[in-house]
């Protein structure tokens, strides 16, 4: 492991660096050329190291010469507990939670400085989502972030701060005051109700799951029109976020 | 690259067997010496390895100090075309079928000689599924299996009769000729029914998810208890197997 390349990339290094790459094509393929400009990789360590990921089955070259990720790593990555066993304990829950509400439902978790999309069941007729699961969500502007951040910790709210608070709609919540009063808030009432934080004309509500002795692990939402009161929702939310919680003691 | 251990396995083979290690450990977590014993690798290397994989975020490291593997091989996975592109297109697909026949409902693909879960929709009053989301079964035992290698053509049917068609139950399939049997029947109705074959008390009912173009991309499969009489099912199932296909060629 000790070869590294002018970044200072060792070999999984850049392994990790061209796998990331596929996250930028909108049909997640990409041929040799496109993935060389992607990472900045020379065309001919792209060329090798896509060989020896195909040869393992991290990487499937289609019948049209792209590559895609393949399954090897999408069963290895199925082994992650804080995504794949949290998603399995919770969808049951996240399903009767749909059926009751019909919005979009999601699951996060945080990671860093952002949340991560471990579920989301999309509603046919509802608004539509920018997220999608194994996608990125910024903190300060979704609900299911906020109520994690709220049990986080001080060293976790000054990180979220440091890393900045864009804003992504003229409501979005940008300066660390306005943060800590959500913060508060999500604690005071244990769920959170933002409006057009993210998009405008969407409406998000969550609740954090948390686990006796893990603290918060996860965050529901549903994602509903502005238009409606999406605060009656609240108690079906509620249980929800029980019922995961329940069913990951167990 | 070039750097092989005494396997033969370069950087990558190595850390994607110290990965794959994982899946044998019930919680999904290892410690150092757990993961040096299932992989053969020594110790030292395990541990250097261990550590580039938790920097890069590859793997996760508990509380408890065992390793895990963490949310950034997850995301990567995430961005499979053949599994979570396919799982996105399907899964409201899914949900309906769960919500007309409450009876377990799987997607499923080949991969080589198996077929691999995509995803799986678990009823809470029907028979306990063997298989898991992210999973292997073994295509001679199971209807979803059995339908992929019926248009899987004649190379594909040569493979798996070569890795053997081993016994799952008194039912399941063990020769050749009755395999090749039930390839006909699926492709000849369309759809394919086993009992017991990999589980007693099990039935499970079958159809292929044909892409023009792109040949059978995906099996559903409905899988309930054996007392039931599924074939009534087969009308929902085709349906089911006909909208994915449409979400999919367009």
């Amino acid at each position: 492991m000790g070869e590294q390349d002018v970044a200072g990339r060792t070999v999984l290094g850049r392994a990790l660096a061209l796998l990331g790459a596929f996250e930028h094509a909108p049909d997640r393929r990409q041929t040799l050329t496109e993935l060389a400009a992607t990472t900045g990789l020379p065309l001919t360590t792209v060329h090798r190291l896509c060989a020896e990921l195909t040869r393992q089955g991290v990487l499937e070259r289609g019948a049209d010469g792209r590559f895609g990720v393949g399954l090897k790593l999408w069963e290895l990555g199925m082994l992650a507990p804080r995504a794949h066993g949290l998603r399995e304990a919770a969808l049951p829950f996240l399903e009767d939670l749909y059926e009751v509400t019909h919005e979009n439902v999601q699951l996060v978790v945080l990671d860093g400085t952002e949340a991560v999309v471990v579920e989301r069941l999309r509603a046919r007729n509802a608004v539509r989502l920018v997220s999608r699961a194994g996608g990125r969500l910024p903190i300060h502007a979704t609900s299911g972030g906020l109520v994690l951040l709220a049990h986080a910790g001080e060293d976790a709210v000054r990180a979220v701060v440091a890393a900045g608070l864009p804003p992504y709609s003229p409501s979005t919540i940008t300066t660390e005051e306005g943060m800590r009063t959500a913060l508060a808030l999500a604690r005071r009432q244990g769920w959170l109700e933002l409006r057009d934080h993210l998009t405008v004309g969407s409406t998000s509500l969550a609740a954090p799951v948390i686990v006796k002795g893990r603290g918060a692990v996860a965050a529901v939402s549903v994602v509903g029109a502005a238009g409606d009161d999406p605060v009656r929702l609240v108690p079906a939310l509620l249980t929800t976020a029980r019922g995961i919680a329940r069913a990951l003691a167990s």
